[in-house]
C-alpha cells in the first residue's frame, strides 16, 4: 500500500539528466582511463565478476547496517565472513578474488587478521617443521588465528611490551604471563570473540648458566587460546572484546591476559630466531628482509589511501554537480547553480581529485620499485636501494594517509547538511578508514625514519661522498645553496619538481646543522624532522606525477584524451600543495614573495579548466554503487529518490509510534509506563559485570 | 565471582600519581582561574547542583549507550528528555538549570527544538493574539513543537524552498502543499517521531485582484501536525524519521510532505509580517532586529565551540601526560617518557589549549558587545554598530567552529590507538559536535557576509569617509601601504596584533581592487572572500586575547598566578596561526622572509614554558567526569583500570560465545544453523517498505 508520496518526483532538473550532461561535455574516454588506472591483476574484470556473486545475497545487503547495535554488527559480520569463505570454496576464488569480495563488502571482517597477519606470520616466521604443522590447518581455516602484539600500555613502542615468555629448560616449555594489567593484549583484531589461535608477541626470557633470566626482546609465539569445541578461553587466559569504538563495528578487537600459561618449546616461531632446546639464543640471519615486506605493506597502504579518497571524491563530485543551490549574486534572475560551480566549493574538492591521481602514480612507482628491489636482492643480494625505499615508504605512508583522512572529511563537510546523513555513504568511509594515519606505524612516528635517512644522506653529501641517488641531489644543492633559484613554477612543470626537491635539500641541510653540527637533541628537533619527512614525500608525489603525465614514464601509458586534463591536475596538486605552506619554498629560495601573488589566481584558472571533466575523472575509478552505498554518490545520479526511499521505506525507527507526553513514562504508544521504564533502564544500564563474568570467565 | 584479572594493577607509575605531580609543578590557582573563565550566570555552582541530581539516576547512565542500536538510542533519549522535564518541575529549575542538565547529559534531545526554536518562534514571531493562544500550551509542554524549514532540496538557500502556502481569501485559509519530492521538509529535529506541532516555513502565495498568485517569499506558520491522542500524522501529511546519521542518535531528525493541507488564516505568525483577512500583504517593520538575535546565537556558538574544544584538550592533555611511550633517543637508559613531553605531540595539542582561551576571550567580548548594542538600540534606537557586530559574528562563527571541529580530531589522532576506543570519550564529542561548521549558516557561506561588510568599509575608506571603527584602520593603512612595516612579532605583542590587522587591511584592499575597481564577478572571488573573513576573524581573536591578558580589559580580571602563562598562550596561539599560513603576512609587509626562520624555534620554546601548566590549564574548564565520559581523560588519572572495567565488565558482546567455524551457519554457540540464518538475515535486511508503511502512512 502506498501513500501520496508515491506520486511525487524531485524538482527539475533531475539528477540523471544532469550527470548525463556532465559526462557529455568532457572528451575523456572513461573506459580507457579506468583501464590505465586499474590495470593491475585484472582488477576491473575481477570486480565485475565478484560483485555479481555477492551483491544480491541477503547477508550482504547493506540496507540496515547503520541501524544495528554494535553487538549485532559483529553477529552480521561474522555471518558474512563465514559465507564469504564458503563462496570462496564454491567459486574457487584465489586470494585476490577473496580480497576483492572483502573490499566490496566494505567492512573489516573478524577473519581479517587470520587471512592477513596470522597467515603471514606462519608463512614467514615459522621454520619448516612449524610450517608443516600449522600451515595446512591455517590454510584450510580449520583453525582461526589472530595476532596479539599491542597491549593496553604499549602500542607504537613494541620494545616496551610487558607480556613475558619465560623458558624453563627443564620442562622445555615457555610460561606466558601478564605481570600487570597494562600487559593485557589490547586492540588485537579477531581476538575478542572469534579466534581460537593466536600469534603472541612476548618478551623472550632465557636463563643464563646461573639460572638468572635475561630478556632478548619481543618474539612471536603461536598457541591455541580457546577450546576448539566450546570456543571458551583455555585455563589461565582471560579474553574478551574491548567494546565500542570508531568504526570497525563488525570486528572484535580484543584483550587477553595470561596467568602462567604454558606453551611448548616449539611454539616460538623459529625461521630467523631460535632457542635451542637447552635454552641458548640463536641470532636472526638477515633482518633486512623485514624492511622489504614492511615497504610492501606501505605501498599497499598508499594504493588503498588513493582508493578511499577516490570514494570520497566520487560521492562529492557527483552530488555537488547535481545539487543546485543559490543564484549567482551578479545574475540574480538565472536558475540556481550547481554547487560545484562555485570556486569556494571547487577549492575544497578539485585539489582532492588531483590528489587521488597523485597518490596513484606514487603508489604505482612504489610497487614497481618494490618488485625491482626484491629482484635485485634475490638475483645478486644487492641491498643498496633498500634504505632509500624504506625511508620513502615511511614518509609516504604518513603523508598519504593524512591527505586521505583529512580529505575525506573535507569532502563530507562540502556536502553540507546531507553529508551528515547515513545516506551519504560517508559514515563507513570515514569511520572505517580514519585509522590509517595511526595503524601500521603512527604517521608522526614513522616519519622520523624518513628524516633519519635524509640526515644520513646529507652528512654523506657534506663530506663529498656519493653512494645513493639522493646524495647527488644534495651535493648539487650544497654547491649552489647561496643563490636564489627563481623557478618559473607557473610555466615550467620541471621547475615545480625542482622547487619541491630544493625544499627537501634546504630542510635536510638545516637539520644537518642543528643535529650533526650543533648537536641538538633528537627530541627537540622532532617537529622539524616530521616536517622534513612530509616535505620529502610531497617531492616524491610531485615527481612521480610529473614523470607519468609529462614524461610518459608509466606502463600502461596514460590514456590520450585524458593527458591534458591530468597535466592540469598535476599543476593543481602541486600549486595547492605549495599554497598550503609557502614558508620553506621561500626560505629555500625556490620562490619569491612576489610570485605568491599569482598563486590563487592560477589555481582558480586551473579549476575552471578541470571542472568540466570532474565527473569523468571520478567515474574512472570505477567504484560500484554497492561499495559506495551512497544515495548522494550514485552512478546514475538519482539522488533524491534514493534518499526518500531510504528514509521512508527502510528506516526501522518509523515502524513504532511514540508517546511524547512527559507526564507519562510510556515510550512506545500502548506499552504502558511500567513496561517502558523497565525496558529503558535496561537499555541505559546494559549488562552488569557479574552477569557477564559468569558467562565468560576463565576457569582458574 | 571474579577471575585472576582482579589481582592485577597497571604498571608503575600510576595515573593518579602522575597527575598529582603534574598539578604540583604549576603554581596556577585552578579554582580562581575557573571562576575567572566561568563567571557567567553562576555556572560552577549550577553545574555542581544539577550534576548531583542527574548523574546517578539510571536513565542518565552513559555506560551502555555506545552499544545501542540507533532506534534504541532514540527510545533512551526520549525517556531521558521526559525525565528531565519532570525533574525540572520537581526541582523548580529555571531555563539555565535545564540547559545545564541537557549539556551534562551530553546528547541532543528530541525536545531540543521545542525548547529552543519552536519557543523562540512563538515568542518572537507571534502577534499578541497568537502568543496568547500558543505560549501557555508551549510553555507547559502540553504540546511539543518542531521547526520545519530546510527541505530535501534546499538547506542553506532558504529563499529556494519549495513548500507553498497558498491563501484562499474566500475560505480564509492557507493550503500547505509539497509540489515535488524535493519539497519534503528534511532534517528538521524532533519532527521525525516526537513533535505534534510545527513551525512550517513555506512560500507565501497571495492572489492579486485578478486571482493570480504571487510569491512573497518564505514565511513561518504554526500548525498541529499529529493527532494528540495517537501521535499519528494528520490527514494530508506524511512524516517520518530520516534515518541514521553522523551523531545525534537520540534525535529524530525528520521529513514531512503535505498534500493540500489546510491551516487557518491565523496560522501565519504575524508579529512583523501580516496578511489581512482579505489577502493583502503587510510589510515587516524592522528587519534589523533579526540580525541582533542571529548575532546572539553566534556568540553562543563561539562559547560552545570553546567548551567543546576544552573537552577534547582535557582528554588529550590528561591522557598524554599519563601515557608513557618510548625512551629518549639520546638517553636510551632512562624510563619511557610522557607522550606530552615530545614536541611532536605538543605541537598538536598545546596550540589547541591556547585556542580554547582565544575563543573564550572573543566569546566574552562578543557577548558583551551584543548586550551593549542591544542596550543602545533599546535606549536610543542606535543601530550603528549592528552591521559590524553581525559581520564579526558571521566570520567568527565560521572560523571558531572550524578550529574546534578540526582541533578535536587532531586531539583524537594524537591519542594514538586508544583514541579510537569508545572509552576515549571522543566519539560523541566528535560526532555530535562536527555539525557546527555546517548548521546555523555553513561556514563557507556566511563568511561572505563578513567579506561584503569589509569591502563596503574599504570602499568608504578609499573615498576618505569614516563612519565606523573599521574605517579608521583602513584609512591609516591606505596612507602608508607602500612601506614595509617590519613588525617585531617576537618581542612586542602589540606588533602581533598590528600584523594581524594589517593583513585584514591588505586583503580588503586587494579585494576592493578586484571587485569594485576591476568589476570581477562575486562568484569568481569567493575563495578570496572566504579567506578575508577568516583573516578578519583571526585578527579579532588575537586582539581580544591581547586585550584580556595584556591590557586587563576584562571583567572579572584575569587570575594573577595565571597571567604569565596566559600571555604565553597568547603568543603561542598567534605565532602558530601565523605559521599555519604566512603568505598574506608576507604580502602585506608585516613580516619578512628572514623573520620566518625564527618561527618554529620560538614556538618550541613557548611550548616548553607552557608544558608544566598544561594539566591545570585544562582543569580550569571544570568539565565533570560524567560529561567527559572518558576513561582516558578522567580527573583522577586512573586511566587503565577504567579502560579495563569498561571492556571486561561492561561490554555486552562478551556475554555470548560464538561459533567461528565457517562450515556451519551457527553464530551464537548452541543456537543452531537454521535459527542463526533467519536471525542474521533479518539483521541484514531490516524492515521492508510495506511493513513500515502499514504502520505509519497517512490516511489518504
Amino acid at each position: 500500500m502506498g501513500d501520496f508520496s508515491d506520486e511525487l518526483r524531485p524538482a527539475e532538473p533531475q539528477g540523471p539528466g544532469i550527470l548525463a550532461k556532465e559526462r557529455s561535455r568532457s572528451n575523456i574516454n572513461v573506459d580507457k582511463l579506468a583501464r590505465h588506472l586499474l590495470h593491475r591483476d585484472g582488477f576491473l574484470e575481477r570486480q565485475e565478476r565478484i560483485l555479481k556473486i555477492i551483491e544480491n545475497r541477503p547477508y550482504f545487503s547493506k540496507r540496515n547496517q547503520l541501524n544495528l547495535a554494535r553487538p549485532d554488527r559483529y553477529h552480521l559480520s561474522l555471518a558474512r565472513s563465514k559465507e564469504l569463505r564458503r563462496l570462496a570454496l564454491e567459486h574457487n576464488w584465489d586470494s585476490e578474488d577473496y580480497g576483492m569480495a572483502s573490499r566490496l563488502v566494505g567492512e573489516v571482517s573478524p577473519y581479517a587478521i587470520h587471512t592477513v597477519m596470522f597467515m603471514t606470520s606462519i608463512r614467514e616466521q615459522a621454520d619448516e617443521e612449524q610450517y608443516n604443522e600449522w600451515w595446512p590447518r591455517t590454510q584450510s581455516w580449520e583453525i582461526i588465528g589472530c595476532y596479539g602484539q599491542t597491549e593496553l600500555g604499549h602500542g607504537s613502542n613494541v620494545r616496551g611490551i610487558e607480556t613475558i615468555a619465560k623458558y624453563n629448560s627443564e620442562t622445555k616449555d615457555f610460561t606466558i604471563h601478564s605481570p600487570t594489567l597494562t600487559a593485557a593484549k589490547w586492540w588485537n583484531g579477531s581476538l575478542g570473540r572469534t579466534a581460537n589461535h593466536a600469534i603472541i608477541v612476548a618478551q623472550l626470557l632465557l636463563p643464563d648458566r646461573n639460572g638468572r633470566y635475561k630478556s632478548y626482546g619481543p618474539h612471536q609465539f603461536v598457541a591455541q587460546i580457546r577450546d576448539m569445541k566450546t570456543n571458551k578461553p583455555l585455563e589461565g587466559i582471560v579474553i574478551g572484546d574491548i567494546g565500542a569504538k570508531v568504526g570497525y563495528a563488525g570486528m572484535d578487537n580484543g584483550y587477553m591476559l595470561f596467568k602462567n600459561f604454558k606453551i611448548p618449546h616449539k611454539a616460538l616461531l623459529s625461521k630467523y630466531t631460535r632457542v635451542t632446546i637447552d635454552g641458548t639464543y640463536i641470532q636472526p640471519a638477515n633482518p633486512a628482509i623485514v624492511y622489504g615486506s614492511m615497504t610492501f605493506v606501505r605501498a599497499s597502504i598508499i594504493m588503498n589511501a588513493r582508493m578511499t579518497l577516490a570514494r570520497a571524491t566520487t560521492i562529492a563530485v557527483r552530488y555537488l554537480s547535481i545539487r543546485h543551490q543559490f543564484v549567482d549574486r551578479d545574475e540574480p534572475d538565472k536558475p540556481e547553480r550547481a554547487v560545484l560551480d562555485y570556486p569556494s566549493v571547487q577549492i575544497r574538492i578539485l585539489p582532492l581529485v588531483a590528489a587521488t591521481y597523485a597518490l596513484h602514480y606514487t603508489g604505482e612507482a612504489m610497487s614497481s620499485l618494490y618488485w625491482e628491489t626484491r629482484a635485485d636482492i634475490e638475483k645478486n643480494g644487492d641491498l643498496s636501494r633498500l634504505a632509500e625505499l624504506h625511508a620513502a615508504s615511511s614518509g609516504l605512508k604518513a603523508a598519504c594517509t593524512i591527505i586521505t583522512a583529512d580529505g575525506s572529511e573535507i569532502c563530507r563537510r562540502a556536502l553540507g547538511g546531507h553529508g551528515f546523513s547515513g545516506a551519504s555513504g560517508m559514515i563507513p568511509l570515514n569511520t572505517d578508514n580514519l585509522d590509517s594515519p595511526t595503524v601500521e606505524g603512527d604517521s608522526w612516528m614513522i616519519s622520523q625514519q624518513t628524516a633519519a635517512y635524509l640526515l644520513k644522506r646529507m652528512t654523506s653529501a657534506v663530506s663529498g661522498k656519493s653512494s645513493e641517488p639522493m646524495d647527488s641531489q644534495f651535493i648539487a644543492y650544497l654547491k649552489d645553496r647561496s643563490s636564489v633559484a627563481n623557478y618559473d613554477i607557473y610555466d615550467k612543470e620541471e621547475d615545480i619538481v625542482r622547487a619541491f626537491k630544493d625544499r627537501v635539500s634546504y630542510l635536510s641541510y638545516k637539520l644537518y646543522e642543528r643535529r650533526i653540527v650543533q648537536k641538538h637533541s633528537w627530541t627537540d628537533l622532532m617537529v622539524e624532522l616530521h616536517r622534513l619527512a612530509i616535505v620529502h614525500s610531497e617531492a616524491i608525489l610531485v615527481e612521480n606525477f610529473y614523470e607519468a603525465v609529462f614524461k610518459g614514464n608509466i606502463t600502461p601509458a596514460v590514456e590520450g584524451t585524458a593527458i591534458p586534463v591530468l597535466q592540469d591536475l598535476f599543476r593543481l596538486f602541486s600549486l595547492t600543495t605549495i599554497d598550503s605552506r609557502t614558508t620553506e619554498f621561500l626560505l629555500s629560495g625556490g620562490l619569491s614573495v612576489q610570485q605568491l601573488q599569482a598563486l590563487t589566481p592560477t589555481i582558480l584558472e586551473l579549476m575552471k579548466k578541470i571542472r568540466p571533466h570532474a565527473v569523468k575523472l571520478v567515474d574512472a575509478w570505477s567504484i560500484p554503487d554497492y561499495l559506495l552505498d551512497s544515495a548522494l554518490g550514485r552512478q546514475d545520479g538519482d539522488v533524491y529518490n534514493a534518499m526518500w526511499r531510504r528514509a521512508h521505506l527502510e528506516n526501522p525507527l518509523n515502524i513504532q509510534t511514540f508517546n511524547p507526553d512527559f507526564r507519562t513514562e510510556e515510550i512506545v504508544i500502548g506499552e504502558g509506563a511500567e513496561n517502558a521504564r523497565k525496558r529503558v533502564e535496561k537499555l541505559a544500564l546494559g549488562v552488569y559485570g557479574h552477569e557477564q563474568r559468569d558467562c565468560e570467565r576463565s576457569k582458574l
